[in-house]
């Protein structure tokens, strides 16, 4: 079974310090066997990049992906007593429920794209303190939500995605963004499940007070997470370190996603070589970030909804670079003249 | 087993004209099945409008898609003789056989997508007449290839994709868009398979010669297809409208397939109201081609290899968003409060 191998914020960050990276022999090697399948150079687009940049992180010149795992964490915020949110904050819990028993989204496109599916409630009962008024999370309250993602991955997972639920997480988001890359609130938030014009700014307005009450100490990018982030945020980041070190890759999901992943890459340059941005949401400000991140989406179909559901749809592109890349004969077996 | 029903082009012509149209009260009860899912209304995106789009062609509020079918359809090109293709011809005959042993993309791309494929090959020993010379096709050999592409699709087939392979044919897609839509020959043409500036230059006169040559035949579509198409081309008008007659959706690979099903969209409005645009092809003029039919494609992932594999890829995306249509819970049957 895994343990964590950290109990202090320190000690996470040690790791991330010493982080495996893609082998550059192997991806030669892909590289290389991608020249001689029958197709036109180049005539797979992305595919064909998707399957060299796996294969270096997999260590294997040909390989398939035969296990992807998702995990789906849900927190509850303190902020929603800002009336941040359409949805009132009992919907975390009843939609925990919803993922146990099978009838959310998530579960129908994990089925369709044949990922193990496990949901991870983190102490819905105790909402993380408001961020307007003191940090979200204390350092144990931190540490025990990167714990926890830490060991949700499977190590014999071949592919990661990450997905959560938390009403109100998009203020966080948001939050953690005006923290790492300035900007005011209103730059960041957006409609998140569905708040008219005046929730609109007042997510804004509260996202600026947040950023202002918390000051230098956000300098830090583990402390943006501690003060603004979630307990379901913090295990996404856990969970993206984790896989990191198992030389899983991962598929980002949405905003909430992106944002927990952006301390890490914040905290660690690199630190997200290992993921690709599943797609691009609807929310406002996924675009700009997947920018701040330097990823390109691969999808774009106006989703909003989380849950790892854009991570989730985006499965069978990569399984399908493998399938290509691995499975397809050259010009030289099939007797295919080159151009 | 399916039969042809026309002998002519008349005939085929009276055909598209008395085709099926969506079910407008299964439209309707699969918008109300939609607003009550466990989800902020439209957080699906597109996934929300494919599911209700295809529920209605289907007949059924809460269908499943359980059987696609994926066909590829070879044919030779005369034009060839003019120098317009990275690969020599006897590629297309190559490639079939790879096809046929399970060696290509649209393999690989199938069996993820769990869609049954059948190859198709016509007359590859005779090549269409070069269209700077003369028709592509006699009428006879036109109907033929629509009469093989009609009868390919199988009536029980939930779901079709329609691939080609042919050395030449972006060639002769391009002057097919050029007929249809007006524009020099250089608005059309793109790379292929991968020709340099000097084969791209001549891809152009080759085109603005061949719709000088046919002169006011052209404004008849079916007539555009018989003297600059080629029977692979053909063949997928044929099957894109049996899969009408048969309320199969469709979905549409790249630059050719579009051009082909184009030919069908100008000789009777709203004949590609049952098919989607899979992806938009890295072949220049195909996002153009697509804004004149009025599609937005699924995928934009630079892919521009042909063989329906574009549209392969987009098939999980409609199997997606049928399972999460049909299969997820409500508001009521998972006690989730509503926004």
């Amino acid at each position: 079974m895994p343990t964590t191998v950290f109990s202090t914020l320190d000690e996470f960050t040690n790791i991330l310090a010493g982080m495996p990276n893609t082998n550059a022999k192997v991806t030669s090697e892909a590289t290389a066997r991608d020249a001689v399948l029958t197709k036109p150079p180049g005539a797979l687009g992305r595919l064909e990049d998707i399957a060299i940049w796996y294969a270096g992180w997999r260590g294997e010149a040909a390989p398939q992906v035969t296990a992807p795992q998702a995990l789906v964490f849900a927190g509850n915020h303190g902020v929603v007593a800002q009336g941040v949110s359409a949805f009132p904050a009992e919907v975390t819990a009843q939609m925990v429920m919803n993922f146990e028993q099978g009838g959310a989204a998530i579960n129908q496109l994990c089925a369709v794209a044949g990922a193990k599916l496990t949901v991870h409630a983190l102490d819905l009962d105790s909402p993380t303190q408001d961020f307007t008024v003191g940090a979200a999370m204390t350092e144990p309250e931190l540490i025990s939500a990167l714990a926890t993602g830490w060991n949700a991955v499977d190590s014999t997972a071949d592919l990661l995605i990450t997905g959560e639920m938390g009403i109100g997480n998009t203020t966080s988001a948001a939050a953690i963004c005006a923290a790492l890359y300035g900007g005011e609130g209103e730059d960041w938030v957006g409609r998140g499940t569905g708040v008219d014009d005046a929730g609109l700014a007042q997510k804004a307005e509260v996202v600026s007070r947040g950023i202002a009450l918390h000051g230098d100490i956000l300098a830090e990018p583990m402390q943006v997470l501690r003060c603004l982030g979630g307990r379901e945020l913090a295990a996404i980041v856990g969970a993206i370190a984790r896989a990191r070190m198992e030389r899983i890759p991962v598929i980002l999901d949405g905003f909430i996603c992106s944002a927990a992943a952006a301390t890490l890459a914040s905290a660690h340059d690199g630190a997200l070589d290992h993921c690709l941005a599943g797609h691009v949401s609807a929310e406002a400000a996924h675009i700009r970030l997947l920018a701040e991140l330097g990823k390109q989406p691969l999808l774009s179909l106006g989703m909003r909804l989380g849950e790892g559901s854009g991570a989730a749809l985006a499965i069978n592109i990569v399984k399908s670079a493998l399938a290509c890349h691995s499975n397809m004969a050259t010009f030289d077996s099939a007797g295919v003249s080159g151009g």
